[in-house]
C-alpha cells in the first residue's frame, strides 16, 4: 500500500519514542536545526502554531490587567550576582558577549537566560508609591540557555517564550497574581492545547532559582514521562531585595515590593506533539492547528469536483475557518497522508460520485475515523465536527494520563511505577536525601505535590510522611 | 495657567529638537534607558503602538503570501565573510559571544545585525527544486547593532524589527517582490502611520551591504530632517552563491536563485513622534494609537456624569473604539495636559450641564481645535472623527513637507536648502567623488533617487547629470 511506504519514514512510536518524535517535527516541517549547536529554526509551520498560542495566551493576560513591554536582550554580569540563589541557578548555563564593535567591553553582558534582573531594575526606578502599585508586565521574547544536550522545542539553547513580572504592595497579593497565572496557565493548557495537566508547588530543590515558591504544571507524554508546560513563581522579596524595588507606602514608610513572574514557551509545541501525536505523525487540536480543515478533491479532472471545493473552502473561510484546498497534482492517497502526518483535524474528500449523492467524507484525525456527511450545510457539521475534535482530544488525553497515575509505598513501587511510564505518587518525608534517593535509583523527580492529598509513610525512608508527592520521568 | 507649569517640563520644540524629543519619549513612557549604554526598555504605552503597527503589517504581508518563522539570534562569525560587501558592512557593528556555558566556544558567534546569512544558509538546505520557489519568509525578531551614538527608538545596540527574506528562480520575480513590498511599506506609511513619505533607490554608497540595489522610504520630520522609515532590497545572486541557494529548474539544470529582504523597526515609533508632535507633546494617528479616545468627567462627583461617561465607555467598546475613561482624582486640566501629552487623538469631556443639554465637547489632538456635538449617537460622531483625524494628519503632514522640497543647482543652493530644513532636489553626475562632497560640505546625504525627474547638470561638479537626487541631513 502506498500508505505504508510513506509511514515507514516515521519511527515506530511504541519501539523508539525519541526517534519517532525527532522523525515527526522534522518530516513535518515543524522545525529544523540551526547552523550552531544547539539551536533551532521554528519554521513557518512551527510557528504558525505559536502565533496561535500567543495569541491565545495574550488575549489572557490582557483580560486580566497585563501589558506588553520588552526589556534589553543584554543582562551585566554583575546583576546575576545580586540574589545568591538566582546566580548559582542560572550563571552556567549563561552565554556572554564580551566585544562588541571591534572592542573588549569593561563588564561582560549575559544574554537572558530569563529577565528577574533586568526587570527588577527598572522596577526599582520606575516604582515610587503604593499608587504605582501593582506593576503587572508581560513580555514575548527569546532566552538563552546554553544546554549540554539538546532537542527541538524541548531543550535548545535558544528559545521563545513570554514572561510575566509583577509587582504588589502585600505578600498576599504577589501570591494570588502567582496562583491566578497558573489557573490561566491550566485553563489555557486543557482548553486550548487539549493536554490535561496538573498543577501544583515544585519542592526546593525542584524550585526556580531564587523563588520563594514555583508551581508547575505537568503534562503527560505518550510514554508516560512528565513535562513541565509552564512555571508561575512567587519571589517574596527576594528580588526586590536585591534591586531595591522599593515604594513609599501609605503609612508614609519605604516597603519593598513582593514580586512574581510566571512563564511558557516554544516547549508546549514539543507538548503538543507528544501528548497527542501518533504513528501517523501530528494530531493537532483545532484551536492551535495552523490549518484546521483540508479539502482534497477526488478525481478532481471530473466536472464540477473542483468548483464544489473551491465553494466550500470560501464558505468556510467566511466562518472564520483555517481552511485548504489541496488541488495539487499528487494522489489522494499521498494527500491523506501528507496531512495526516502534518496533523490537519478535519479532511473532507469531494469526487463526483459524492457530488451526485449530495454527500462529502470527512475524516477526523484524532480518531481516525471516516464518516458521510450531507454536502448541504457541510460547514455546520465542520464547525460541529472540529468542536468535538477539541472537546475530545482532551478527554482521551485526560483518561490515557488518568490510567497512568499509580501510588507507591516503597522505593520498589515507585521505581515499576515510573518504569511502566507512569506518574507515581508516593508519602515523602519532606527531606532532601530522600527526594535525592528517588532521583538516583529510579531516574524520576519530584515533579509536583499533590495538592490535598496525604500519606502516612515516607516511600522511601518510612518516616512520617508530610507530603504525596508525584515522581515522574521528566523531559 | 495650570497648563503652561505642565508644558514647560517639555524643551522647545522650535529652539531644541533633539532635547524635545528626549523629554517626549521619556515623559510619555514610550521608552527608557536600559543599564547597559545604548539599549532601551520599551514602556508598556510604547510597546503598545508596535504591537499595533505589527498587526497591520503582519496582515498586509500574510495576504501577500509571506509566512512567519524564527531563525537562530546566533550566527557563526564565518558566515559574515562569505559575501564580501557583507561584512564589511556589518562586523564593525556585531556583539559577539565569545563564551557560553562555562567555556569558551570554539567559534564566536555574532548576534544578527541582520539575517541574510543565516538564513541564506537554512535556504540553501531546503531548496531543491523549482517548485520549492518562491520562499517567502518573514521573522519578527530583535537585532544588534553596537552604536557609537543612541537614542531611544532611532538608534540603540538593539531594536526590533522584522525581516523579509525571499528566494525566487528568476531576477524578475525578485525584483517584484523587492518592488511589492515597497509599495506595502509605503502604504502602511500613509494609511496606517499618516507619515507621507518618498520612496526611491538608494545610491551604491547608501545601499544595503550585499545588495545589487536598496529602495528606501523616506520620511520628513518636523525639523526637516529625513528619516529613513524602511528598505527593500534586491539581492541579486549575491547571497544566493556565497551561501549556495540552488535548485533544479525545469530544464534540468542546477541554478542559483535570487534573493529580496525587506524590513522596517521600531525606528517607526520614532518617526510618528517627530512626524506628529508638537509643543504638547505627541500626536498619534487612530490606527496606531493605544487609546484613540479618553473620555474626562467634568465635575464628576454632580450625579450622573460617572453613568453616562461610563455608558459611553461601553457603547465605544463594543464599536471596536479602544477607550479609557479618567476617573482619577486629579483635575479636568491636569487630565487634559496628561492625555493630550499621550497624543490620545480624541478627548470626550462630559459635565453636568453638558448632560442637560444633551451636549457632550470633543477636542482633536491633531488641530487643537474643540466642538460640541450631540450626546445622543455620539459614538457616531467619534467613528467620523477618528476617520477625520487620521486623514487630516497624513493631508497635514504631507502639506507641511511639499512646501518643504527645494531644488538646487550648486552646492551653495544644496547648503542653504538643507540648512533651511528642506529636502533638496538636484542634479548628480552619478559619481563618488560629488556625493562625498555634498556630505563633507552640508551634512547631508543622498536619500534617494527622485524617480523620473531630470536635471541637466551635477549642481555640484557642473558635468552632464545622469540623475535627481533628494539630499537631506538624515536621522
Amino acid at each position: 500500500m502506498a500508505n505504508d511506504s510513506f509511514v515507514e519514514q516515521i519511527a515506530d512510536i511504541e519501539k523508539d519514542f525519541p526517534q519517532w518524535y525527532t522523525d515527526v517535527v522534522l518530516k513535518t516541517k515543524l522545525v529544523d536545526y540551526g547552523p550552531v549547536k544547539g539551536t533551532m529554526v521554528i519554521r513557518p509551520y512551527g510557528y504558525a502554531i505559536w502565533e496561535n498560542i500567543q495569541a491565545e495566551l495574550d488575549s489572557r493576560f490582557k483580560a486580566t490587567g497585563h501589558k506588553n513591554a520588552y526589556f534589553p536582550l543584554l543582562i551585566p554580569m554583575s546583576f546575576f550576582t545580586k540574589e545568591a540563589e538566582h546566580v548559582e541557578g542560572f550563571a552556567p548555563e549563561v552565554a556572554v558577549v564580551t566585544h562588541a564593535g571591534g572592542e573588549e567591553l569593561a563588564e561582560p553582558l549575559a544574554i537572558r537566560p530569563t529577565s528577574e534582573t533586568v526587570i527588577g531594575s527598572m522596577y526599582s526606578k520606575w516604582l515610587q508609591s503604593y499608587r504605582d502599585l501593582p506593576i503587572k508586565i508581560n513580555q514575548w521574547c527569546n532566552v538563552m540557555r546554553w544546554e549540554k544536550t539538546t532537542r527541538p522545542f524541548l531543550r535548545t539553547s535558544e528559545f521563545l517564550w513570554q514572561e510575566g513580572h509583577t509587582a504588589h504592595a502585600t505578600a498576599e497579593e504577589a501570591e494570588a497574581e502567582t496562583m491566578q497565572m497558573l489557573a490561566i496557565y491550566k485553563e489555557f493548557a486543557e482548553n486550548v492545547l487539549a493536554i490535561p495537566v496538573i498543577t501544583g508547588r515544585k519542592t526546593e530543590k525542584e524550585k526556580f532559582a531564587g523563588a520563594v515558591a514555583t508551581y508547575g504544571m505537568e503534562a503527560m507524554m505518550k510514554d508516560g514521562k512528565s513535562l513541565q508546560a509552564g512555571t508561575s513563581h512567587f519571589l517574596g522579596q527576594n528580588f526586590a531585595k536585591a534591586f531595591e524595588i522599593k515604594f513609599l507606602d501609605k503609612d508614609g514608610s519605604q516597603k519593598y515590593a513582593y514580586t512574581s513572574s510566571w512563564g511558557v514557551s516554544t516547549r508546549l509545541i514539543g507538548a503538543l506533539i507528544m501528548a497527542h501525536g501518533d504513528q501517523r505523525g501530528l494530531v493537532l487540536p483545532p484551536k492551535v492547528a495552523p490549518t484546521q480543515v483540508v479539502i482534497v478533491p477526488i478525481a478532481a479532472k471530473k466536472g464540477g469536483v473542483v468548483e464544489v471545493c473551491e465553494k466550500l473552502k470560501e464558505k468556510l473561510e467566511k466562518m472564520s475557518v483555517r481552511v485548504e484546498f489541496d488541488n495539487t497534482d499528487s494522489s489522494p492517497g499521498w494527500k491523506f497522508n501528507e496531512w495526516e502526518m502534518k496533523g490537519v483535524p478535519l479532511r473532507i474528500e469531494i469526487g463526483p460520485r459524492d457530488i451526485e449523492n449530495g454527500k462529502a467524507m470527512i475524516f477526523r484525525r484524532d480518531t481516525c475515523a471516516k464518516d458521510s456527511y450531507d454536502l448541504e450545510d457541510i460547514e455546520k457539521t465542520v464547525l460541529k465536527l472540529l468542536e468535538s475534535v477539541q472537546k475530545d482530544m482532551l478527554e482521551s488525553a485526560r483518561a490515557r494520563r488518568d490510567g497512568r497515575i499509580v501510588y507507591a509505598n516503597s522505593m520498589a513501587e515507585i521505581l515499576k511505577g515510573v518504569e511502566g511510564g507512569n506518574f507515581v505518587k508516593a508519602g515523602w518525608c519532606g527531606c532532601r536525601e530522600c527526594e535525592d534517593k528517588v532521583k538516583a535509583e529510579t531516574a524520576a523527580s519530584a515533579r509536583v505535590y499533590a495538592e490535598g492529598e496525604t500519606a502516612e509513610k515516607c516511600a522511601v525512608c518510612g518516616k512520617k510522611a508530610e507530603h504525596v508527592i508525584i515522581f515522574a520521568r521528566a523531559y
